[in-house]
């Protein structure tokens, strides 16, 4: 009996500190860059540049060799692992791996809610955004576009469509029933990102090569990054094991959506879509890529959140004020494929 | 003693999974933006454009507000805190908070490191990096400018100065001794982003609503983020507590730095700087400062890294092979202080 005793009291004192219920325990987390190419300019005139305030003149000679489209990602590797495989965030247009990040309220996001469920969370930036960095003009030859305040408001279903943004809070026409943080409207523009229209086939190339680097994965997938993640797919259908496409903003090619035949597929649409002509359009391109997978022999579920009583949800899902329980609708469609410990 | 080996048998049950040594374990992570302002633009086309591929055309208005001028930054909060105050790093020119992340050849970077020290760290993309974004030409009418392939290898004391760069590996003339993981160089030059050149006020008011935010604190600065962050605690000096400025490129206003006279400095320096132009003029510049401060009443304390027998080190100190050694140089800094539990 001593001797039991005694062995517990050795066990305990040799344990590790303990750790509180809320707190996030990895395993593992860090970062790195995948994909890019050298690209050459040559022809350019050099000049004088000073790079610090009351620093030197420096020469700046543009010829030369550029490192340009690759991609950045961000990794956390919960100590006690559940999800089967790891979890790729991939972000929508104008937008970086921050989407997943703290809400604009500062909740916690689809990140941290996935990491404590017991995946391995991969948060990527796509070629041009964010931490991935975009090339010189001389090698992207089309110019960035930037959102105005008003333009993600009016168009993300936060607000009731066009016209119903005002510089002045008070007079801003939100949605009825809307789970946008919109108090927090304001940080949620300052995560927005310019992009270019002519990257797809690189923004393409990188996330294949991310593929490659670190699956089998899930695909967690975005409104534009849907329209990639579906081609990434296709292209590595022995990959990709599962994608959930969240208000994919159009999908894979049609004529190859049979890659997918071994690869389940969820499609989860928020609220307000059917009215509103953009989103009903979307889904529309998407709901016809589901039914070319499934004509392949594929499968794909299709939850609109409002039959399940979900409402009020803008398009930015994984920030609005239910955001976690969205994050248990999706956990729960990955364990009925099989993909939870 | 059943009642005592029971209540044991219940406590241990009660008891969360065990950590392994080597986990990371953390009472909270998230990232917010800061700072920042509406810019408004008119006067501009209006123009239409296709946003995805297979999407419509949609209106593109340029004209109207915009955010711009905004930071981004990445929290990790140990749960056992050992640093009194949060320590917040910050980058140099053409990078991001990358820098402190995993370095180009996959080991720990000095994030992982400070958090495994038990300190608060906050690592953040100063304004127009990363994932901070960047504004449109009408409001920054500047052009951003980009990094060659071989300039950095050239500039950041990795090869032996001008005309040691080579597009063949076998051909670069890497420094003798060089502690530079020369071999992830690739790696390296995706963490580079695009900078401009006329953004420093910007940069400096968003970190000090940062400061604002989250300090009393320490800063870490490496590089162009020393010019900064020296600038920034002349305007706060109640909250930087102290800092550590690795090779910080240029320094503060000299007629200012009495400022920091309660905020103790340490200036870092690695290998190869007396016998490379550029950064002995930069040391000269910031000895002059450290001078400055210790002439206003406060304190500087300057290690040249060669001095205590750690050589070999490149400007890119935190990604170098013995980065861990130089981490423990700062904490026992710091720990010096008084900062650290």
């Amino acid at each position: 009996m001593r001797r039991i005793l005694l062995g517990m009291i050795l066990c305990c004192a040799a344990m590790p500190a303990l750790t509180a219920e809320e707190d996030i325990v990895l395993r593992g987390m860090g970062s790195f860059h995948v994909g890019g190419r050298v690209a050459e300019v040559s022809g350019k005139a050099v000049r004088m540049i000073v790079r610090q305030p009351g620093g030197p003149q420096t020469k700046l000679d543009p010829n030369g060799q550029y490192m340009v489209e690759q991609m950045y990602v961000q990794y956390f590797l919960p100590r006690q692992r559940k999800g089967k495989l790891p979890l790729l965030m991939w972000h929508g247009g104008g937008l970086t791996g921050v989407t997943y990040e703290s809400t604009p309220d500062g909740r916690e996001g689809w990140l941290n809610l996935f990491v404590r469920k017991g995946w391995d969370v991969y948060v990527s930036d796509a070629v041009e955004r964010g931490r991935a960095g975009f090339a010189p003009p001389d090698v992207w030859t089309s110019e960035p576009t930037f959102l105005t305040y008003a333009d993600p408001f009016e168009r993300f279903r936060i607000g009731d469509g066009e016209g119903s943004w005002n510089p002045d809070p008070a007079k801003r026409k939100v949605l009825s029933g809307s789970q946008f943080p919109v108090e927090a409207y304001d940080n949620y523009m300052k995560q927005s990102v310019p992009r270019w229209l002519s990257t797809d086939d690189a923004i393409i190339a990188a996330y294949v090569a991310l593929v490659d680097k670190v699956c089998p994965c899930v695909l967690l997938l975005h409104s534009q990054g849907g329209a990639f993640g579906f081609k990434v797919a296709e292209q590595r259908p022995d990959k990709v094991k599962a994608i959930v496409a969240v208000e994919s903003a159009t999908a894979g090619n049609l004529d190859k959506a049979a890659a997918l035949k071994d690869t389940p597929v969820l499609m989860l649409f928020g609220d307000y879509v059917d009215q509103h002509p953009r989103w009903a359009n979307f889904k529309k391109i998407d709901l016809a890529y589901a039914d070319a997978v499934r004509a392949g022999g594929g499968t794909v579920d299709v939850i609109n959140l409002p039959d399940l009583g979900i409402k009020g949800n803008s398009h930015m899902l994984m920030q609005d004020k239910n955001n976690a329980e969205i994050a248990d609708v999706i956990q729960k469609w990955l364990a009925g494929k099989g993909l939870v410990e």
